[in-house]
């Protein structure tokens, strides 16, 4: 099909604002009367708070407010956006008499200005009554362990183990030439957005509260506000603007939230609070750290057997979404590699450390990173081909998918065939490579499949409203979240390709909780597939009555009716038309009003695809491991923005190459305290860090229930990365890395061990 | 039937904001980087301008722009907000190099603060090359006139003269026993609102203008905006949030308008213009001044036989609303009494004085001043009482309005009759009346009819949409403009009564043209019946689904269920059913979304009815006139909100007494200069002032075409309370006045003529 706008990387609508600096976010709300809040936040990882004294802060001029767990509201609730999901976990207060990691915030404060706020916070007295803290998942899960919540199924669990099986797993293991099991650790990188958390609330005389703040889920924010202050939905508004980043972080409420909410309404006046850059840490929400249990079984030929499981997850201090991030991380492992008899447990355990939440990738890096790497040991000691062996045994067409859909296509067999070719794969391994002075050159592959939309356990819908104004011009009203990824475009372009109008005929109307329709907000890779097929069935429904108007006027039957580029034709009478523009002002003499469409669209699922090629370089004196290229192969279906599509996919591979190699958000694990909180000590990858990427967008798969036939992007790239740098460093090296990040140290300590050299 | 909601005077939602400061206006607008706007105005009335020197006021620290008719876009636009109405006419530049009333801008400034704005406008040099000028119709009507505008059918017509006609009307004189005619004429009143014309511009990088404004027609402020600038719609975006007052002259576009716009384009920064409260008299809109000759004839028992009259509005310098004011309020005359033989001239004539426009009773105060004070002359004439004269012929179910729809109901002569009752009238006409001192007593009757909607050559649309939350609280979005009147209340009401929930539960999300339907803005006593309608449709549609959705969870068909106080219940069987919050919630386990309902509405055309009994006292020894009570009985359907509803009638009455007896704007008939243009010279009555107001209102002719059946009443007070007070006047002291404001030595000096003595 002939596209005008699908397909275009036409300029982005938030384009010239971020560069100009025009662009409004929360942190820039300024209002008459703004206080500013900061939070006390603990010293100790697990304690009772024996007494907390703020008179010396009350009394410190310019403070207006300070609260405690003695006067806020007492709501258990959820932090994480599904309250009414099987899948969440209400184990939250705003403020607690009880610590569970250190850094947890156990006051506020409100002051004319950002200064005198932080004076007030070292004037708070506090006693704690420190008890037993733990903060790994093994100590955890120890018979005498410290219990952290009294909510939930005990034994610091987050939630009751969670299973997934398929066939007889013995049978499978009965039947398997190799069997191949080990564990394999996940790292605590967390998502650095470059906007701290930052949110402003003001209360009016009738008790209706608005909310600026950064987050992708607006309307979770407003459910949960609303549920914990005790308001009726239409008394929250929740306005997004601009956002600086979230990448999934961002749908969990905060802590600072509730409490800005709640010294608004408590000093009368509007309270801004903004994270510092070391509050992000503390305060936000990293990648589950985890450990896998994986046994696989195969055949000579390469053919799976049996696969066997055990994920812990490590929720930190709160559940989050500990339950989602586990059923699908988990469950993630039911698929990818064909496989008839499976067995896997997945479990979710509360430490005294930082909180673990949503993150790009949920989940499923953890599991898949074990499950892509031990595929290549698989092939090692099969001595096949891991291309080969993965291309033998990947999913395809009509496979049955974790979210028990049945999988359209054979994206991930594409991916791994294109970049095979691209990569020259087959010619390298005839050749041999001789190694150039310290540095030591590898290929990998890393393979991985990504659901849009149906988070477990909930089912999603996105809404849209279309209006057309009297000139042709179109609004759309989206509840989708514009979290800098460019999706407000790529609906506006979805809007432009299905009326036939130009994509600068289109403004997108989005962030306000009070004027948009419902959304979820940013979750789960669906903000296109979703959230653009409920903006092309609203555009489709103006489209409708525009024809009918234009049908009346020509004195056809709609049906005779062509649209595009701005014009309505009747079918094979190219002379006899209109422009939209007279369409709309169809009844003469009549200031025509708008034509309005709503949609509601219940999604399916859609699974997008990726192989990832990478050469890496490893420095056998330093250690340190250099990606010298990526050769990224994404089958997404239609591509709506390639530029934004190759945006996402070369931030993520950014984004998994840190996690893979530098980033690790650390803790004592004597006393829980932050250890790299800041970007001084915590290491990224900067743009000069970055290797070529050769991005490869396959379209062999659009899926039917997506706008024009496409399918998620968002997460796909972070998952396939990590596992091809592994794979990749034991092809240079020979040594075989199960945890991320794999640091220059560890290299070196290997390298030794290989050589049967002492280390230090 | 019974209402919850409607009928009931809840708490209006602007209530609270208002008193306490808290509600925005657009003059409350501050941006970073705001520049404030004046404007340089005439100091002649017709001329053209040889030479504008800037140069002097560009050169003046803190300005940082000046403009010209030199450096503006040069398009003819209309300043009335029809731009594609048959009665429209487009003869404004934003500058011009012609000058056509003392006071019209020619040029604009940009500065820093407003000081160095003033201070800018006295440095600009101006020559102008002086013209003949004309301030009356029949001086502009000469044939050696100047000639004002070259657009239009010439002779300084604003549109050829309108005629409307039935029956035979020699044939009709012919019939009559008592032929009475006699010339009428309206001064010129203004709506002296208390927010002064006020806006706030500012562009993005993107172009985008984003316009901050107190006007009732926010889509026609973008659409003229739009075409002026060479916008596309979607770019413009107007925001109104509150005002404070309009009264019809809001409807325009202003000078300063667009001058804003371009002052922000040019500055590149934003920009506020607020007039002073002289220049809502200079650059604002006043009511047409009108002449009216009509000529009547009576059969010797009442009967009408004949009417004839000749109608001519003074349009001032410019066309704003001249062609609707003088279509409805010529063809008004084709109503009100049945007549048989009609003939009836409309003209509206350019002249160098103070632009008229829209305003409340729009063009039928004058109109129909003249009617009824000529029925009141013909029941002196006939021996016949007033109020039996003008039960006899008061039209009547079926009759065909002005508008050509048949009348609903007989609300006039129920008007007239319970205002009889309530008055004691017969009573009274019985009684000897003694003058007490100086005081003489007199009552008066005065009628009205009024149509919501239907403005002449444009067909209305009213538009809603409604969202429900999932708690079963509401969200509309409505076009509808809240210039104070309590619109939105209304419509709040409208909806939750429709929907079952709690006026609480309702919010409003209007001014933003963005985000909301279109709507032709607060016309013709339009809001709550043309957009109460609507949102009460887009209710009607979001409870269809959402007794869909009960309808399923409990397994009856939906019209088996009855929806009421947030409930849903099975009818007959008060024990099965559900909440609305439940029903919303209907599919188990799953965050629900918004339901969406959306509706247009195309209105036909609604009547009401009042008639106005007055008490008069006039003071023989000082001419002054004291409205002593007043009894206004209204017809207006149903009832949505009586304190509102009789707040409206009230309001209408202090400002029918103003015109009637004290305001009128006054212009130097050789130089067109303002003569008061003030609130110090420029008369209003305060409400000390105010006589007791017994209002009534009857509900017995509800349309059915209203939201559960209301009309509108905004306009109808205003209009039958001028006829009233000069009947009264006739009957305390037998003098008959033919014009507004009857000012206190004209009394003296018509007793003086009366007694024959001569007057100063």
């Amino acid at each position: 099909m002939n596209h005008a706008i699908i397909g275009k990387s036409v300029t982005r609508t938030d384009l010239l604002g971020k560069v100009t600096g025009e662009a409004r976010y929360a942190g820039d709300i300024d209002l008459p009367g703004l206080l500013y809040g900061k939070i006390k936040r603990s010293t100790v990882a697990h304690a009772n708070i024996k007494r907390i004294d703020t008179s010396k802060a009350l009394a410190l001029p310019g403070v207006k407010a300070v609260l405690t767990h003695a006067n806020v509201p007492r709501v258990l609730h959820a932090g994480s956006p599904h309250p009414r999901s099987a899948s969440v976990t209400c184990d939250q207060y705003i403020l607690d008499d009880k610590v569970r990691y250190w850094g947890e915030g156990i006051a506020a404060v409100a002051a004319v200005t950002e200064e005198i706020a932080e004076l007030a916070l070292a004037l708070i007295e506090v006693d704690y009554e420190e008890l037993p803290a733990v903060f790994t998942v093994e100590a955890a899960q120890l018979p005498d362990a410290p219990t952290i919540h009294q909510t939930g199924p005990g034994g610091n669990l987050v939630l009751a183990p969670v299973a997934f099986s398929r066939g007889d797993v013995a049978r499978g293991f009965a039947e398997a030439d190799l069997i191949i099991e080990g564990e394999y650790e996940g790292g605590r990188p967390t998502p650095a957005y470059m906007e701290p958390n930052v949110c402003a609330c003001r209360w009016d005389g009738n008790g209706n509260l608005t909310v600026w703040i950064s987050t992708q889920t607006a309307f979770m924010v407003r459910g949960i506000m609303a549920e914990v202050l005790g308001l009726p939905l239409h008394k929250v508004r929740v306005l997004v603007d601009h956002m600086g980043g979230g990448f999934g972080a961002k749908q969990d409420l905060f802590q600072h939230e509730f409490l800005c909410a709640l010294l608004a309404r408590e000093t009368r006046r509007p309270v801004r609070m903004e994270y510092s850059r070391e509050e992000t840490f503390v305060g936000g929400r990293s990648r589950h750290p985890a450990k896998i249990w994986l046994k696989q079984g195969f055949r000579k030929d390469g053919t799976l057997t049996a696969r066997q499981a055990r994920v812990v997850f490590n929720s930190g201090a709160y559940g989050s979404h500990g339950p989602g991030v586990t059923i699908v991380g988990t469950s993630a492992l039911l698929s990818l590699y064909r496989c008839e008899h499976i067995q896997l447990e997945g479990r979710c355990v509360y430490t005294n450390s930082p909180i673990a939440g949503a993150f790009r990738g949920y989940g499923v890096v953890q599991t898949y990173y074990a499950l892509d790497i031990q595929m290549d040991e698989a092939a090692a000691r099969l001595g096949i081909d891991p291309v080969e062996l993965k291309l033998k045994n990947a999913v395809r067409e009509g496979d049955i998918a974790p979210s028990n859909h049945a999988l359209i296509g054979h994206g991930l067999e594409d991916c791994i065939k294109r970049g095979r070719e691209l990569s020259g794969w087959d010619a390298r391994r005839r050749q041999a490579r001789p190694p150039t002075g310290a540095l030591r050159s590898g290929w990998g592959l890393g393979c991985e499949m990504h659901g849009s939309s149906a988070y477990p356990g909930i089912q999603e819908q996105g809404n849209a409203i279309v209006k057309m104004n009297e000139d042709g011009t179109v609004v759309l009203l989206t509840g989708t979240a514009g979290l800098g990824t460019g999706a407000h475009t790529a609906l506006a372009q979805i809007v432009a390709e299905e009326l036939g109008v130009a994509f600068d005929d289109v403004s997108v109307v989005h962030g306000d909780t009070d004027v948009v329709p419902w959304d979820i907000g940013a979750f789960a890779s669906h903000t296109t597939y979703m959230g653009g097929r409920a903006a092309q069935m609203a555009a489709a429904e103006v489209k409708r009555q525009l024809l009918a108007r234009a049908a009346r006027q020509l004195d056809v039957a709609p049906e005779e009716l062509e649209l595009g580029q701005g014009a309505i034709t009747v079918r094979g009478d190219g002379m006899r038309g209109m422009t939209v523009c007279q369409a709309v002002m169809a009844r003469k003499g009549v200031p025509a009003a708008q034509l309005v469409g709503t949609a509601t669209y219940h999604p399916t699922k859609s699974y997008s695809f990726a192989a990832h090629y990478v050469e890496v370089q490893v420095d056998i004196e330093t250690g340190y491991i250099t990606v010298s290229q990526v050769i990224p192969v994404h089958e997404i279906g239609k591509v709506i923005h390639p530029v934004g599509a190759a945006g996402q996919i070369e931030g993520g591979i950014q984004q998994g190459i840190g996690h893979t190699l530098y980033e690790d958000y650390q803790i004592d694990l004597r006393t829980g305290r932050s250890l790299n909180a800041n970007f001084v000590d915590y290491k990224m990858p900067l743009s000069m860090d970055m290797p070529p990427i050769h991005t490869v967008i396959l379209e062999t798969a659009p899926d039917p229930g997506g706008p024009f036939g496409a399918k998620g992007v968002g997460e796909d790239p972070i998952v396939a990365i990590g596992p091809a740098i592994a794979n990749a460093v034991y092809d240079a090296i020979g040594v075989r890395f199960r945890h991320y990040p794999i640091k220059p140290e560890q290299v070196l300590q290997a390298l030794a061990r290989q050589a049967g050299t002492p280390t230090v």
